[in-house]
């Protein structure tokens, strides 16, 4: 498999600044505040897992033109350094009395005049991460109108550039020969936590940075639970295992999972698989340039839910976005309109309940280009694999 | 080792509640809004990685008596269900229109009369994780005062159960065992990404849930930066390496980190590692109850600065409270007030300057009990380790 380079060139995140900066243009939005990890990392390479320790607040203010500018605690500005920034304005963080509001109200109020708005994002899939009460000391610092640019920043990310592919396409592929090699190992027997862990050394052993999420579940018959962390429960002949993992490499995620029956499964189950196969298969048959994030949720639901029963209701859609995230935008939902372009990282995920309360989930990851679909994971066999 | 049971028993849960509920009875608080991962899962037990997924909302709300009321994601509910919760209001997840809103504020305002407050977490540490528009949009609704409760809950959770300094206390000693083990395998020529490759399979294989956390640096007599992620640049002779992680079990955290020289350190490496060992040996032998977190801040800063020149400027504290998150309250900073007391978690954690830009760190974790002081990592030695 072929390893892309870690980072990306400076031209890069120059093109990601320049489509933010159109859209301010457009929206009358002198500046956007940035305050969370992902956004941040999108603009600026910034990278860490630092981001885990809640005890700090980092801001990038976005000008209508030229570099981000960073307002950060000291402690991060070498690595800020050697990302997208123009100037990296820092203090000894954490702060008794002004964990960087004077700071950071100082920079936006130097690019947004009295007549302009300052951009945010505020929508869905967002939130701000800093001290509420700090945010309300802000708004009344600057006092000026706050634009919402979530969609706008949203459709910039939610196409992926060649280098972003590249990565997305490595992980996916590690994590393909991860699951792959899950029937050697897993085993009756052997408890739910001791597999997860198995499953973690070996998607390491193979190359991810991380395997940043796992959940999954085994039950007999099936499994109730898609979001659960694993309990010490032995699997069980009898068992439906689902592993669902989202691994990690530079900084860009795999979203996949996949079904095992131990020994013969239910013909519940089985159904279930082929059903699952089946709405995938309807899926990938109709991905286009063109269609909507909708259409794929209706094709999708008028086979998992032929007669509009309940089904995907839990999980709420069949698929959305992939990235620097684990879930991106669009979400495939009868609601969503976004039109899938060349460029999409996309799952597809349907989900079908089944049996005495059981459901099962199902997922593909895939990148839209102009003239055809690219699966990234190999896609999952019609019948439910036994070990 | 002895590993702990996982998870806890009602009456851990029961206690965190009532100690909320008692600090609200004070504040004139009628309820509070939780929608962190750490707030949710400190009072309810419910515990995913699927927090990763920004999409959707998670809403607990505390009411003056009784258990939370839980209004969140229906792809949560099964797993909410086994944690310690009374009503599970859940709706499909995301939704165009209304993500949650419109049933949080009911259940708000069944326990909020007009005259009441409304609690928040808002102050130092913490971020509301929902979208800032729908936020706006809940204020609007309820058009209700809101409290900032952050003191209160955060004095809850800085002192830690018997059950939770168990799982503390078992995942400290594991990653304990991870860095005594590093001087087998660490060898000049591995890449500093494949170092901590294997440093995260080690600690799999030792009985860690996850390794959340890992960040380090190697550089020729030294390092500038704490927070990077590895670049693939072989560690070589001369370098000072240092890993530092926080790894899981059970949701609970360690944090700490070890510093190793590849072949024998220049005379200032040395000396710096020496100076961070007398500043901890300091810290512990005048931590007790009744201490506040500023006088650790002190002790070590005369020893780390005595002459009051930058050092740990960059870093801003020399420790910090640790938990389910890997950094958690107190700080200990010259003006961090908090009082320690007996069942505190917390780490010690000097750093100085020294050479051309380099920094070190040092990192050790402990259980303040009311006699003695136990530690949780094993003590590095005051000689930098020579590979």
């Amino acid at each position: 498999m072929h390893r892309p380079p870690r980072a990306f060139e400076d031209a890069e995140f120059a093109a990601r600044c320049a489509a933010a900066q159109a859209a301010m243009q457009q929206a009358g939005v002198a500046a956007i505040l940035l305050t969370s990890e992902a956004e941040i990392r999108y603009f600026t390479g910034f990278m860490t897992q630092f981001w885990q320790s809640p005890t700090r607040p980092w801001f990038v203010v976005m000008p209508l033109s030229g570099k981000p500018i960073a307002v950060i605690p000291s402690i991060g500005a070498p690595l800020m350094r050697q990302g997208y920034v123009g100037d990296i304005i820092s203090w000894a963080s954490p702060d008794e009395d002004d964990d960087g509001i004077t700071l950071v109200a100082d920079v936006i109020r130097q690019h947004v005049s009295k007549d302009a708005a300052l951009g945010m994002l505020m929508g869905r899939e967002t939130a701000v991460r800093m001290p509420l009460a700090d945010l309300f000391a802000l708004q009344k610092i600057l006092n000026m109108p706050l634009r919402d640019m979530t969609a706008a920043i949203q459709k910039i990310r939610m196409v992926k550039s060649p280098a972003e592919q590249a990565k997305l396409r490595y992980i996916c592929g590690i994590v393909a020969d991860v699951f792959e090699h899950v029937p050697e190992w897993l085993r009756p027997g052997m408890p739910l936590d001791a597999c997860f862990r198995r499953f973690k050394m070996d998607a390491l052993e193979r190359g991810v940075d991380d395997v940043s999420y796992l959940v999954g579940a085994a039950g007999a018959g099936g499994y109730d639970d898609i979001i659960a962390p694993p309990t010490s429960t032995p699997v069980a002949a009898g068992d439906v295992v689902m592993f669902d993992t989202g691994c990690v490499w530079d900084g860009y995620f795999s979203d996949f999972d996949r079904n095992f029956s131990i020994g013969p499964p239910s013909q519940q189950a089985a159904d279930a698989h082929k059903t699952l196969f089946d709405a995938t298969e309807a899926a990938l048959a109709m991905l286009r340039p063109g269609i909507t994030a909708a259409d794929l949720f209706t094709t999708m639901d008028k086979i998992l839910r032929p007669d509009g029963s309940a089904g995907g209701d839990d999980v709420g859609r069949y698929g959305h976005g992939l990235g620097i995230q684990l879930t991106e935008t669009p979400s495939h939902t009868a609601w969503d309109r976004t039109e899938i372009t060349a460029g999409m990282a996309l799952t597809i995920e349907p989900s079908i309940s089944y049996g005495s309360g059981f459901v099962m989930v199902a997922e593909e990851n895939l990148l839209v280009h102009d003239d055809h679909i690219e699966l990234l994971s190999r896609r999952a066999p019609r019948e439910l694999p036994v070990i």
